[in-house]
């Protein structure tokens, strides 16, 4: 394993990985020049995609009244939210008042037209619904990629998804003019850190890590699921540590889960829900 | 703009980023320890996702009988396409022989749950919908990770998206032992590349990129992206140039529409579909 290619580093790339996280402080007053933010979004568009269908358009808003303009249809979000979705940890996005700049990533999904089309009757359906997983997960690498590359450039972003919603969808395509059968999958506001960035919660690389099979002592089941969608949520999205051995009150907030979130054997019996 | 973090470096990401490529040919005869297998999963866990939910397992075959299970998996998909999915330009797979690994990504969509859910009846298909976004571009955040990780290792891979057809879904759900609710949204063969990676064609920047409004000019209609299907595709897949203007044959392949590949206005009238 030495003979990697000059100029790769994976140290380096796992130092942007691991410091790419959702921010949502961001210092005042700074501001940032476009050709940083056209090397940010060069790294969005050298992601991979199905058929290279490139299906995006990348949506930089640095002018402050659109910037403002785009921050109050997320406010509305919000508060559809609250309104509509109860339960749900929303923060406040007040925090995009600080941002540099908007990234609003656009996905065309005229473009699934590329990748495979059931041509025998029994084969349409599963066809077409990969096409929508194929459109997908390329977006998601795209969105991936242009976070890194704000990352590196010592900025930070958060990934807001409620663009694609209907509603708020239809709202972005009238304020910044792209064809409402487009889709606003991912926005992501770009600001200075007010702090170092802290980590968050990530499953254990052993429970995460299966060998050849599935290992189903690494399966977890709804009532784990359950758990963490009444208990533990807002805490693993917001709370600032890779383990949750680390959190002052871990037996208090994992009671008897505490081995199924922190090991690599969440379901020691290895019996599956079907 | 000189206060970047130490330890972060663009001009490092970017090597990774440009050189991650779905390559083909791998050299035989190679193999990796787990150690660097590990490693690439470790990229792959440190991306985003919904609520920090994680619905990801990598399941990594680097057993000889297992590799040549899956890869036969995917040579019936392979013939699946041919037959019943006329049209597309298909590879064949025989160069997953020569994988020293194949990692299964498999989304667990379960956690869905986790993402705001509709309480309002007018909302609940709104919410519903977005959920399978954030899950689908979740998914495709692990896999560039991952992909990014195998390439700052030296190594190279591909990214099999048939993993989504329930057909393939349902063989590897039997071959690997993971519930068969769960999808191998991505498949990605792992190996050596036989000879330097070369690139595939990419948007032009300032085709992509838009300022603060959606610009018109760059909107591809949809007698373009038919084109593209008719006529480009197997050469935009497969051909080594980032650039189209650098292939001998352009103007023969691109004809009428060279300027709409190789600018930043493929719709110089600004006329918009509906």
């Amino acid at each position: 394993m030495n003979d990697t290619p000059a100029g790769l580093d994976y140290e380096a790339l796992m130092q942007v990985v691991r410091r790419r996280r959702s921010v949502r402080a961001f210092e005042k007053g700074r501001h940032v020049g476009r050709e940083v933010l056209e090397k940010i979004v060069d790294c969005g568009r050298w992601a991979p995609s199905g058929a290279n269908s490139q299906p995006w358009d990348f949506i930089v808003v640095d002018d402050p009244a659109m910037k403002e303009q785009v921050f109050e249809v997320f406010m509305r979000q919000s508060q559809r939210l609250i309104d509509h979705a109860r339960g749900f940890p929303a923060v406040k996005k007040s925090y995009m008042a600080n941002t540099v700049a908007i990234i609003v990533v656009v996905g065309d999904p005229r473009w699934k037209a590329c990748f495979p089309q059931g041509t025998s009757p029994e084969f349409v359906e599963e066809y077409a619904a990969n096409n929508e997983k194929i459109h997908l997960v390329s977006l998601g690498a795209a969105i991936q990629n242009l976070q890194l590359g704000v990352t590196a450039m010592g900025l930070t972003s958060a990934w807001l998804s409620g663009g694609g919603e209907a509603t708020t969808n239809r709202e972005l395509s009238e304020l910044l003019g792209y064809p409402p059968f487009m889709e606003a999958v991912g926005t992501i506001p770009i600001g200075y850190p007010q702090k170092d960035v802290s980590f968050r919660y990530r499953r254990p690389i052993k429970q995460v890590t299966h060998w050849n099979r599935y290992e189903p002592e690494k399966f977890r089941t709804q009532a784990q699921i359950d758990y963490y969608i009444d208990r533990l949520r807002p805490f693993a999205m917001y709370r600032g540590s890779e383990r949750m051995e680390e959190w002052e009150d871990v037996d208090e907030k994992l009671g008897p889960w505490k081995d199924a979130f922190t090991t690599a054997a969440p379901n020691p019996g290895g019996k599956l829900d079907t």
